[in-house]
């Protein structure tokens, strides 16, 4: 698995929430308006950088935020809006961003450190977005935001179901919509392994380096598995005492596994320019080790007797050895802590099993590791009915501990893992559900009025579909955008 | 409620059938596949009208699905199939479709009383489909099939959320494929009446006639209800002593009420051309009666004590008395039975309610009554995994009766309900969960195996993927058009 941050700066997400005077989703930390309302004119209108920031025209990635605004402020207007007859008390002729830190990063990646906080205020005739860093001001601040959890994350599946580059592409953009920040890309599992490699370049006869089509390539993923197989990486598994032809997980007792996982992460850690590597260690199935008369002996060997989470974290205390090598920090799934695998101090645990959720956030941050949570947020989990709402109710501090307890706890990550989703029915399935663990993680814990939220989430989600994301609906209703009533 | 069946005569589905030699789904009553393979050449091959075939060239209908097969067949060879190089044991150049009874409907409805059973039988250098009634034949039939129910139907609600057009087209098309011969348009409901009404016309400023604009005008929906008010048509629903402003259901104590649905129901049976018109009545909510001080009056001067339910059938039995009045027949929910309303005697009664299923069959039957089961196929309840197999395995005979009863039971209908529901999820979360009851309703009572049916129906939805609609996936995997493998 790999831990993939889109390249959404927070400046992107900001002009969206200053474009919807109202159902701001999620909701600001901080946020006023007034009873003013501004005309925007598409031929008067623009987006500018401010004087003052360090931003220059040379930022594209704001440069490409700025254009993508203007469409979505604008877009529609090339159908007539009749019934939306306004009356404005003024013209607001250009908004102003200003970066302030010293480096824009306008070439870099966010990082779980990255400052997200911003402030808009929107006043005749221009309007100010501050970003990077939090000032006092002089125009009557409208809103003032920073989000509640740094690590705001979506787990795609693209292993059990492939999943085509341009399904990936629009749902980033959905989560930049519902200010997500970490893509968390499960990449390949046993089912499929969609990633092209340039370590093992008889893998590939692809060709010039490209950082999608590189990384992700759909074609002929089975001959990576049909590789992973000739190398002896797997485990053989057995029927009685013969080989039954079938192949189970990587294969822990010989050193080529070893060999081949070095050389993979440190293509792993130059492709991705990601902080974190998710290494996984979840749901290891037994049955195929235990079959193997090698692996048996080996067990013997080690003293491990029958117990084969004893072998799992042989495999994994060495694989986290090779990863450290490359220099990147790993997450993993919590039973690689739970089974007592040493893990480096600033390791990432992820809470994802649902029984004794609090006792583990307890135990984990107990020990000091930091932790994210993804228990309550299993999305591919289906039932009728408005099921976002028991995902918007949970409260992820909500464990007995200590203050210091509380602040390893970074974030969360909603998961759709694919074994039931893939491009004919994701997106829908994923929003606006996810949304609702979008506010939780970014808005303030006070935010828990289910009736309050619904009402901004039904107009949120029809923004999506407005901006060509089909989230699915909340109940019975329709978008103004559908007909525009009496 | 309306209930409408699309033109789509079982010829059109029968041409699909054959051009998948494997996986034929919903199963053939008889099938026999030969090792011998032919050649289908795009240059050579054609579709053509038998000589003895009762449809002539001017029977559009045919001619029309004869280009869509020669489509479905012949369309993906643009792309290269570097793969499936096949030996082919000769050349087949021709499909002769002979349609037999003296009036081949090319202009008509199916009912359901048609003949919906074929023959097909594939041989050099000629393959012929017979169709519209059954013979033997010299050609070594290998496909002879007919449809075990006559009713198999698909309800789609228009009412909770408006379904768009192309949503509704491509899903009759999906249903085409699925052998789904009964369109059920749950078109008006409380929520939403998208049906634009000529009788009314100061409803509608629309312009010329058309079947599907006309009958199905999405804007300004809301002028319906509006104008039903404005008619006194709902009850005024009281807050204690006043009116509260929100309206029930139908006020059935008023003369205009029924001389309402007179007309309308006038205007109603002109416009479909279906032999049924459903006319729902369940789940009557009966707190807006109750709360109206003209109706508590009315139910003292008819003596129905506080039974609502006595009211409700009251205004049933007059408004199936106006629906009679059209010549049309009528479907109802059970609850309209279960109330003791007197149903004419070819009155459908439709079993949806999961309790006491198979008792309510016995009652409903027993009766003497027609009858289409809804009941286990509700495919509005999602929930994790694969319940595709809950819908497969139902047997709809299988209640204590008699053989005469048993004939009476004519179909089913599986039902997506939209509360939650609409253009954005509605095709994925239909398909191919719809497929299973297909099977059902149309293959032999003995298709009872989960495991091979799984092994068809991946197969077969993939087909549906591949023309175009979004069918969901049953399980991890891919088709055969994402990739070739190695």
């Amino acid at each position: 698995e790999v831990m993939y941050h889109p390249s959404l700066a927070p400046l992107e997400w900001i002009l969206q929430t200053w474009l919807d005077e109202i159902a701001l989703w999620p909701l600001p930390q901080k946020f006023q308006s007034s009873a003013i309302a501004f005309q925007l004119s598409p031929t008067r209108f623009q987006i500018v950088q401010a004087k003052q920031s360090s931003a220059g025209p040379s930022c594209s990635m704001l440069e490409n935020a700025f254009r993508r605004y203007f469409e979505y402020i604008f877009g529609d207007l090339k159908k007539p809006e009749k019934s939306r007859k306004k009356v404005y008390d003024s013209d607001l002729v250009e908004l102003q961003v200003w970066v302030t830190s010293a480096d824009p990063e306008c070439d870099g990646f966010p990082s779980l450190q990255t400052d997200e906080s911003y402030e808009l205020s929107v006043d005749e005739p221009s309007a100010v977005l501050k970003a990077a860093n939090v000032w006092g001001d002089d125009y009557g601040t409208e809103i003032s935001d920073f989000p509640r959890f740094a690590h705001r994350g979506i787990l795609l599946d693209s292993s059990r179901h492939f999943l085509p580059l341009k399904v990936i592409l629009a749902n980033l953009e959905a989560m930049a919509m519902n200010k997500f920040n970490v893509f968390h890309w499960h990449i390949v599992d046993d089912h499929l392994f969609p990633y092209m490699s340039r370590t093992f370049p008889e893998l590939s006869q692809k060709g010039a380096y490209h950082p999608f089509t590189h990384v992700y390539t759909p074609s002929d993923v089975k001959m990576v598995i049909e590789f992973a197989r000739i190398k002896d990486l797997l485990t053989p598994c057995y029927s009685g005492s013969s080989p039954s032809g079938t192949f189970g997980p990587v294969n822990p007792i010989l050193n080529s596994s070893y060999d081949f996982m070095t050389q993979f992460f440190k293509e792993i850690s130059t492709v991705f320019p990601d902080a974190y590597i998710h290494l996984g260690g979840d749901e290891v199935d037994f049955s195929c080790w235990e079959s193997n008369p090698d692996i048996q002996k080996c067990m013997v060997q080690q003293g491990f007797g029958t117990d084969y989470s004893k072998l799992e974290s042989f495999y994994i205390q060495r694989l986290l050895d090779i990863v450290a090598a490359t220099k990147k920090d790993y997450m993993v799934w919590q039973e690689v802590f739970d089974n007592g695998v040493k893990l480096k101090d600033d390791t990432v645990v992820e809470v994802w099993m649902g029984n004794k959720m609090e006792e583990e956030l307890q135990n984990v941050t107990g020990a000091g590791f930091t932790t994210i949570l993804s228990a309550p947020w299993y999305l591919d989990y289906i039932s009728y009915g408005q099921d976002w709402q028991h995902y918007y109710k949970v409260e992820p501090l909500n464990f007995p501990c200590t203050d210091a307890q509380k602040k390893l706890v970074i974030g969360g990550e909603t998961c759709l893992w694919g074994e039931y989703v893939d491009a004919t029915n994701l997106t829908p399935r994923l929003w606006p559900r996810a949304s609702a663990v979008a506010e939780r993680l970014w808005s303030d814990k006070s935010m828990t009025d289910v009736d309050n939220a619904y009402n901004h989430l039904v107009q949120h989600r029809c923004r999506m579909v407005k901006r060509g994301i089909p989230a699915e609906p909340l109940f019975v209703g329709h978008c103004r955008q559908e007909y525009k009533g009496l």
